[in-house]
C-alpha cells in the first residue's frame, strides 16, 4: 500500500472515498501525515494585483490548512519580489503562458484566480483542466454563461470550486444567518444593504474598463449587497427592480457608478440595496417582526461591527476573512465539510446581476423564479 | 388709542405693520401684555383622535407661546372629558356643524386640523375663512390640487398656514441641516432613509381606508422619509422612481403597504427611501465625501438618536417635538420669524407623493423639475 501522501489523500477525500463521518470525527491535525507541508494545501495565486498583495498573501500566513505555495503572474519583476518575500520555490512560479503545466506540480493543490473579472472564466477553466481545485475571486465572472462554463469544467475535471466570498466565512455573517434561521428577532420583514466607496484613483484601472470588469459598482461592491440582502432574509429573491445614477460620467465613462435595487422575497420580505463607486455605504440592517439587527460596517475587511435591538453589541475575535475563507475551502477539500461559497452561489449572484442590468435597461421588474433550482439558499 | 390686546397685536403682526426687526429685538415676554393668556395664542384642535389625545394636547401644556384653548369634535362624549381635563370653557367647544362660527371666538387664534387626510382641505379652508391661522397635520392633503386650495384660502383670508411637520422643529433636524449646509462632512453623496412600522390594529382604521387617507404608508410615514431625503441632501430632488410591495393584501386591502423610492438630485446625490405599514424602519443616514452622519431613530417622537463618523454622539435636551413645532408657528405669527413648515412645503411633498404613485403605476422615472419654483429648499 502506498504511503498516504497529501496528494493521494486529497484525491481520496475529493472523490469521497473516505467516509466523511470518519473524517469529520478525526482531529484535523491527525488526518494528515506528520510532514509539515503535507498538513496544508498549497495555494497558487493567479494575478498579483493589490488584492493578492495586501490581502490574500498576508492572509495565507494566517491560515491553518493552506499556505502560499506558488504564484502566477504576467509581470516578470514581481517574480523575484514575491519569491523572496514568501520563500516560494522557483519551480512554483508561473506566467500566463506556461500556466497550463501547473498540473504537473504536486506542490500546488488550489489555484486562486484573482485576475480582472473578464479573465476569471478562462483561468478557472485552465486551472480545472490542470486538475487543481479552484477559488474564483468574486464576482465569479462577467456573465451567467461563463459561470456555467466554470462550473462544468470543475465538475468534468473533478476538482472543487468556490467563489472568493470572504464574508461567507466571517463570524458576523454566521451570526446574522443564525438570527435569521432561528428567528431570534422574529421574521425578517425589511433589509437595507449598502456597499459602496468613492473611487478617485487612476481612471485607467481595470475596474473602470467594462471589457475587463464586466461592469462597475454592481460587479464590484454590489455583489456584497446582493449577498447581504439574501442572507439577511435567508431566502433567494423572486424579483428585482433597479435604477442607475450617474454623477461623474467623465470618470465613469464605461461602467456603472451608482445602482439601487429592490428585491422581493417569497414570504413578502422586501430588501433594497445601494452600490456605488461614487458614495460610501457599508451596511446591513434587518428589521424583523420583533426587533432588528445591524452590521455597520458590514462588508469591509474587518473588524465588522454589529448591534441588535436587544442592546447587544456583536463582538467576535478578529481574524482575516480571507484566511478563514481559504481555510474553510481547504476543509471542504480535505474533510468534505460544507462548501460555503460554491460555484452555484456565484452563478446565482450573476443571474441577479444580469437581472439588475436588464431591469435598468428595460425599466421594469425582473422575475427571478428559478434561483431555487441551484440548490443554494443563503 | 386702543389697548393692545393679543388679538389686535396679532393682527398687526400678521399684517406686518410692526417692523419685524423691532419685534425680533424685544424679549418675547415683553412683546405681549402682562395678562397670562394674552402672552399665548389660543389653539383649537380639530379632531380628537389619538394624535390629538396623546401628542398634541399634552404638548400644548409644554408650549411657551400657545395653549389649548378649544376643541372641535364630532364625538359628543369627548366634549366633557376634554373640557374637564384641560379646563376648556364651554363656549370654546365646537362640533363640525357649528365649526364655522369659530370666527367669532376671540380666544381661538390658531386652528390645528388633525382629521383624516381627506378632510384636511375642507377644514383648513373653513378655518381660513373663519379668519384663524391654520396648522394642517401632515400629509397636507390627498392631492396637490387640495394643497393649492388650502394655500389659496389662507392667502385670501390673510391667515398664516403651516403643516404639522414636527421634525422641522426638532433640534436634531436643525443639526443635520447645519451639517449639510456647512458641509461639515463634505458633500452629501448618498442618503438612505427609512420610515415604517408594523400596522396590526383595527383593519377599519381610517389610515387603511383610501377614501379617508388618500393612501397608505407613503401618505403616513413616507412623508417623513421624503423630508429626510430632502434635508439630508439640502436639495429638492429632480426625479424619482418607486416600487410597491404587498405581503398582506387581506389586511392592506385599500392602501399601499410598502414602498421604496429613489431620488436623484441636481448635484448628482442619490437617495433611496423605504416606507412601510408592514416593516419597521426609522433612520436617516447621509454618506458624504468626508464622512457620514446618522439619525436612528430619525422620525420618532423622540428622543432622536444620532451619531457621526467623527465618533460624536448627537445629544440635545428632549422636548416634545409638537410643543416646539407649535411654538415655532406661534413665533412666526407673533414675531414674523421664519415659517419652518409653510404650506408650500406640504405642497412640494405632495407633488413628490403623486410622482411616486405615478412612477409605481407607470413603472418609470418621474421628473420633478419645477419643485424649485415653490421657493422651498429644505
Amino acid at each position: 500500500m502506498k504511503q498516504l501522501t497529501r496528494r493521494s489523500f486529497n484525491g481520496l477525500a475529493t472523490k469521497g472515498l473516505l467516509g466523511s463521518a470518519f473524517i469529520a470525527n478525526m482531529p484535523l491535525a491527525n488526518a494528515f501525515t506528520t510532514n509539515k507541508n503535507s498538513k496544508k494545501l498549497g495555494v497558487a495565486l493567479v494575478g498579483l494585483g493589490s488584492y493578492s498583495t495586501y490581502q490574500l498573501a498576508p492572509s495565507l500566513l494566517d491560515t491553518e490548512h493552506c499556505y502560499l505555495a506558488g504564484i502566477v503572474t504576467g509581470t516578470k519583476e514581481k517574480e523575484s519580489v514575491w519569491q523572496e518575500k514568501y520563500n516560494i520555490p522557483k519551480e512554483n512560479i508561473y506566467n500566463y503562458e506556461n500556466f497550463d503545466t501547473i498540473g504537473d506540480n504536486d506542490s500546488i493543490d488550489v489555484i486562486y484566480v484573482v485576475l480582472p473579472n473578464s479573465m476569471h472564466a478562462e483561468f478557472c477553466i485552465r486551472a480545472a483542466k490542470a486538475g487543481k481545485h479552484v477559488i474564483c475571486e468574486k464576482p465569479m465572472a462577467v456573465s451567467v454563461a461563463e459561470c456555467d462554463a466554470i462550473i462544468n469544467a470543475c465538475n468534468e475535471h473533478k476538482v472543487k470550486l468556490s467563489v472568493g466570498y470572504r464574508m461567507q466565512s466571517d463570524p458576523y455573517t454566521h451570526e446574522v444567518k443564525k438570527y435569521v434561521r432561528e428567528k431570534t428577532f422574529g421574521d425578517v420583514l425589511f433589509v437595507s444593504s449598502d456597499a459602496g466607496y468613492v473611487s478617485k484613483g487612476n481612471p485607467d484601472q481595470w475596474r473602470l474598463n467594462k471589457k475587463l470588469s464586466g461592469g462597475g459598482a454592481l460587479m464590484n461592491m454590489g455583489v456584497y449587497a446582493i449577498q447581504t440582502s439574501i442572507y439577511g432574509t435567508g431566502q433567494n429573491p423572486i424579483s428585482v427592480s433597479a435604477q442607475e445614477f450617474s454623477t461623474r460620467p467623465d470618470y465613469f465613462m464605461d461602467t456603472d457608478e451608482t445602482i439601487t435595487a429592490q428585491f422581493k422575497f417569497e414570504n413578502g420580505a422586501v430588501a433594497h440595496m445601494m452600490t456605488s463607486h461614487n458614495a460610501n455605504g457599508n451596511r446591513l440592517k434587518c428589521h424583523c417582526s420583533k426587533g432588528w439587527f445591524e452590521l455597520d460596517p458590514a462588508h469591509s475587511y474587518g473588524p465588522i461591527s454589529g448591534r441588535t435591538s436587544n442592546g447587544d453589541v456583536l463582538k467576535f475575535p478578529h481574524k482575516r476573512q480571507q484566511a478563514l475563507q481559504m481555510d474553510d475551502f481547504a476543509k471542504h477539500i480535505l474533510l468534505d465539510s460544507k462548501n460555503l461559497a460554491p460555484g452555484e452561489m456565484g452563478k446565482r449572484d450573476m443571474i441577479i446581476v444580469e437581472a439588475i442590468y436588464k431591469s435598468i435597461r428595460e425599466g421594469g421588474q425582473e422575475q427571478l423564479l428559478s434561483l431555487g433550482d441551484l440548490g443554494i439558499v443563503v
